[in-house]
C-alpha cells in the first residue's frame, strides 16, 4: 500500500524550464534595450548554446555572452541582463499547472508527501518559500546535503528513512527518467514518470524503469486508487475493490 | 566656472544605507519566522557584528549567521533570509530625496553630469539601471573597472578626462569626506559634502577639504550659483551678478 508519494522539484511541481525561457529572453531584450549592438535573435541564440555548454548554474552567463559576441565587457549591459532576468524569476515563479490542488487532494487522501531534489539547497529552498509550498511536505531532502546527485539510491534511501517508510510504500514523481525514475526503481520504489518539460522526449533508454507515464499531473490521484486496488488483491483481501 | 557635476553614487544618489537596514530587518524577520530558533534582537545584533567584521559585500552573511550562533547549516533558513532581503531590496530601492528633481535642474542650467563611485560595476549599474538614472548623466565611471578605489586620483582624472573638463571646471557631491571630498580635492576640483546616512560623523578629519557640508540636495543649485558669481568675478568680469 503506498503511504508516501515524493516528488522531484524543478519541471514537477514548479514551472522551472517555461520561467527560465521567459528570464533568459527578457534579459536579452533588455540588453538590446540597452545599447548591445547585437539583434535579439543572434543574442538569445548564442546565450542557449553558451548555457548548453557550461549548464545552466553557470554563474557568469552574461559576461561570457559578450566574450562570445567579441564585444568589450560592460556592466551596464550586464546588469540590464541581471535585472530582467531576476525580475522575471521572482514576478513569474510559478507552480505546474494543478500542483496546489493536487497535493491538498493527496494530502486529504492520508497519503505523506515529500520532496527529493538536486541542486543548490538554498536556490531550491528559495522556491518551495517563494510559493509557500513548504507546508505541504513532511520531508524536503536536497541531494547537494549528501554529497550525492540522483540517480544514487543514498538520496532515496534517506528519504525514505527520514519519512517511515518500505520502498514499496513509496512512489516517486519526476520529470527526469534517468534521475529520478531510473533512481527511485533501483531503491524498489514505485515510479511515474510526468512527461514534461525539456526532458520530455530525453533519456528514453530508461523508459522500462517507468511504471506509469502521465503528462497531466491531474492523472495521479487515479494511479494512486489503481494502485490501492492492486496491493488490495495482492494481499489477499477478500473485498474485491473495483476503481472507478 | 563649473560646467560639470559629480555625484558618487551610494548614500548620494541612491539612498542605499536606509535600504540595507530595511532588508536586514526583514531577512532576519523571515528566518525567524521560518523557525530559526534565536529572538529577533539576538540575530538581527549578531548580523550587524558580523557585517561590520566582514564588510556589507560578503556574499555569505546568512550562512556565517548560523556558525556564529552556534546553529547547524539550515538551508531553509538562509534561503527565507535571502528571499526578504531580495525582495526589499527590489521593492524599496529609491533615491535620495530631491534627487531626480535637482538633476533636472541642473541639466536644464546646462551642467554636464557624472557618477564617480566605488563598488562592483553590475551592481552598481543595476541601481542605476532599475532607478532608470542613467539617462540623466554624460559619464558613469566605476573604480573597479581601473583597479582603484577613492580617493585615488585616477578615477577622479579618468572622469575628468572622459567628461571634457579640467579641474576647477568640476565639483563633486559626496557622502563621505575621505573617498569624495579628500579624493576629488587632492585633483582640484571643488567639494561638496553631503552629510547623510551612515557617514554622516565620519572621517571628520577630513572636513577641511570639503568646500561646502550640506545636510539636503536642495541646496546643491544654490550652491553653484554662488559659484558663477565667484568665478565672473575672479575672471574680471565687467557686469557685477549678484546672487539672489
Amino acid at each position: 500500500m503506498i503511504k508516501v508519494v515524493f516528488f522531484d522539484l524543478d519541471d514537477t511541481l514548479v514551472d522551472t524550464t517555461r520561467l527560465a525561457e521567459m528570464a533568459r529572453r527578457n534579459a536579452i531584450e533588455n540588453m538590446v534595450r540597452h545599447g548591445l549592438p547585437v539583434d535579439f535573435d543572434t543574442a538569445y541564440g548564442e546565450l542557449l548554446d553558451l548555457i548548453s555548454e557550461y549548464g545552466s548554474n553557470f554563474n557568469r552567463h552574461f559576461d561570457y555572452l559578450l566574450r562570445r559576441l567579441e564585444l568589450p565587457t560592460n556592466p551596464k549591459w550586464i546588469a540590464a541582463g541581471v535585472i530582467a532576468y531576476h525580475n522575471t524569476k521572482f514576478a513569474y515563479l510559478r507552480t505546474v499547472k494543478g500542483v496546489r490542488r493536487i497535493l491538498l487532494d493527496l494530502q486529504r487522501n492520508g497519503y505523506r508527501l515529500g520532496i527529493i531534489t538536486d541542486g543548490d539547497p538554498i536556490k531550491q529552498w528559495e522556491k518551495i518559500l517563494r510559493l509557500e509550498l513548504d507546508a505541504y511536505f513532511d520531508e524536503v531532502l536536497i541531494s547537494d546535503y549528501l554529497g550525492v546527485k540522483k540517480p544514487h539510491p543514498k538520496i532515496f534511501q534517506k528519504g525514505l528513512k527520514n519519512i517511515g517508510a518500505k520502498p514499496r510504500e513509496a512512489i516517486m514523481v519526476g520529470d527526469r527518467l534517468y534521475s529520478d525514475i531510473y533512481g527511485a526503481k533501483q531503491v524498489g520504489m514505485r515510479t511515474v514518470w510526468f512527461k514534461y518539460g525539456k526532458y520530455a522526449d530525453r533519456e528514453l533508454e530508461y523508459l522500462d524503469y517507468a511504471d506509469f507515464t502521465i503528462d497531466s499531473l491531474d492523472r495521479l490521484p487515479e494511479i494512486l486508487r489503481g494502485l490501492k486496488f492492486e496491493k488490495e488483491s495482492e494481499e489477499g483481501s477478500d473485498k474485491e475493490v473495483h476503481a472507478d
